[in-house]
């Protein structure tokens, strides 16, 4: 994958010579400039000359191997031990990359915002500018995929439709007794739910460290994971978003489900919020807001007099979060379809995904995954919005 | 778990006021200090009066009921939407921490080496006094565990010896055709070991990123993963470091299996790496240094004539890396088991992991998990050293 770093030069038009990034290989910033994973903290310059790295001698020959990079260099290079043994591990490995920069004629950088205190501070004292980019310039030229991302991104939702169709296959089959799922003779709670998406993860390829199974009071916050017995009559929402193990990307998904019989509220809200998912999908296109996918989605909950926090910022039920977020190499990252999102371009991977809260009905969210093309949008979810299970 | 920070209060006795982390709950120090586990950055602030945190009100109720903190704030709380719509999203945030430690007349702060520079720019835009704890106090303070931390880790092994046993029983069953495992008529494959062991290990509560599962060639290279079809007559490097999801304390444990029979060279590697792993148990305790327990590994070796970096800082075969570090929150962090190991001290949990590599030969390790105690040490793993299988 060769993303378009070409934005990077008109930060770099500040007055910067380089774009400097320290981090391991866990930081999306890092692994997408420097196209390289390690474990322990390297770093990348990016100048108009090329791509540039600085790791360990344990990491040279895969870095060398591996990474996106135009050169590779060690630390021992730079008389790494000497350095360290005579400042300490901070300012000595500062001194080291500053002495890296200094040889590719690097007087003056651009940094993330969660750039290191202690290489900065160290890079300074070296005479090295270090300004940090406000304007976020990685984390934007993120947001437009290509078309290898994107394909990136729909074989992580193909893993999982499989996770949500195991979730909604063990919910479908359960028995109810008393008004509690059950399986086998035991109740089915969330946890054991979350375990099928899990090992059908793990067969995909796929890892993730977080999946919302919640149930009734649960699901009624969005940010609850949801715990113990699943309940008849009431909905459960299975969101589940995972990162494929082997290129790092994404997937995101949300359905909700109700074995049983749904109330007239509940079968009232899952339409609605059917209805606002469609609104949302049908305004995206190149050129329009975030804001204005956002504001589609509100019209739709506002003329059922539904609370959204556009028409009451305090809100606590009814549509209480934002539409939806770009996807990637981070599972919320730009662009946002949100009351501040920026203008859509052909190539942003982005969720919708309207719902609907109160703690005395439960909570209903769908969530679609998509690309945004150049007259449109494309799904990348492939999954039924059914209720009833 | 309630840590002793009160080694903190040294490092503030050189000047500052409060110590500051700025970081998602997935860093160490900031999960130490705070108690507290959230997906996006927040701002803990240890004082001698206490642990205050500053989060988003979207994380309020639940820090107020989960973090080890003696007072929680909120964004909102100092005009964050605002400051950040005045001042950008860095700088705003920023000077939201400063009101946050204005409030509580803290003017200056030590911080981690990794703080981030767009909060520490902010800051000291604002006259906070801002230095970069040049002595690690959190990561030292860390190294010794308390016996909640002692359990947390033992529980992790438990598991760990689970997911070894499954990948033994994988290994053990095989066929042997044409010099290749079997299972089922298939190649068994580096890969296959692997998903046994994480499928264990989930079954278990335990997560993990990486394991290493490597044969022949790949296992002479201490870093590899291996991949590709097992082969007989040729040792297997296992090496699994698991995280629990609910304490996220690791294990850490290296067996080396071999099907079949192994040549002369590699039973005497065998038992040397046992009798180096004996000799380093053997000098664990109270008082005596990383260096000295590492010096006692390599006394083995270098008596049997094989190269250590000991001897010869360049050698690529023979013992090429240092015996061992410590283990709880961060898989590889403090104290050192290596030629710069510092002073051990009760508490500390450290791996004793001597190997031996050749390209020629392939690899052998084998890695216990012990905590040191008042007089010695106890040995946290309970599995078997034995070749083959």
């Amino acid at each position: 994958m060769q993303p378009d770093l070409s934005a990077l030069d008109a930060t770099l038009g500040d007055g910067a010579d380089g774009y400097l990034v320290d981090a391991d290989g866990t930081d999306s910033t890092q692994r997408y400039l420097s196209g390289f994973d390690a474990p322990d903290p390297f770093v990348t310059c990016y100048t108009p000359d090329g791509v540039h790295l600085l790791v360990s001698g344990l990491e040279y020959g895969r870095a060398k191997k591996d990474a996106r990079a135009d050169t590779v260099s060690r630390l021992a290079d730079y008389d790494y031990r000497e350095r360290v043994s005579e400042a300490g591990q901070v300012a000595g490995r500062a001194a080291v990359v500053a002495d890296f920069l200094a040889e590719r004629a690097v007087g003056s950088v651009a940094v993330p915002a969660r750039f290191p205190l202690g290489t900065a501070d160290g890079l300074r004292e070296a005479g090295v500018t270090v300004d940090v980019d406000d304007g976020d310039a990685v984390t934007r030229i993120r947001a437009v995929k290509t078309s290898e991302e994107v394909e990136y991104v729909r074989r992580a939702q193909r893993a999982n439709e499989r996770a949500m169709a195991a979730a909604e296959s063990v919910i479908e089959s359960a028995t109810v007794v008393e008004g509690v799922l059950h399986r086998d003779g035991d109740p089915l709670t969330s946890e054991a739910v979350r375990r099928e998406i899990e090992l059908t993860l793990l067969r995909e390829g796929c890892a993730l460290d977080e999946t919302i199974v919640a149930c009734g009071a649960d699901a009624a916050d969005p940010h609850d994971r949801g715990s113990g017995p699943l309940r008849a009559d009431e909905p459960i929402v299975v969101d589940i978003f995972p990162r494929d193990k082997g290129t790092r990307y994404h997937a995101d998904m949300t359905r909700t489900f109700l074995k049983g019989t749904p109330d007239s509220t509940l079968r009232e809200w899952f339409d609605l919020t059917d209805e606002a998912r469609r609104a949302g999908l049908d305004a995206l296109e190149p050129g329009v807001t975030g804001e204005a996918v956002h504001g589609a989605v509100c019209d739709v909950y506002e003329a059922a007099g539904v609370p959204t926090l556009r028409t009451n910022p305090g809100a606590e039920t009814g549509f209480i979060h934002s539409t939806g977020h770009g996807v990637g190499l981070d599972v919320h990252e730009l662009p946002r379809i949100a009351p501040d999102g920026d203008e859509l371009e052909p190539g942003n991977v982005v969720t919708i995904e309207p719902g609907l809260y109160d703690p005395d009905v439960g909570g209903v969210r769908i969530e679609d995954l998509v690309v945004v093309t150049e007259d449109g949008y494309e799904n990348l979810t492939d999954y039924p919005v059914e209720l009833v299970v």
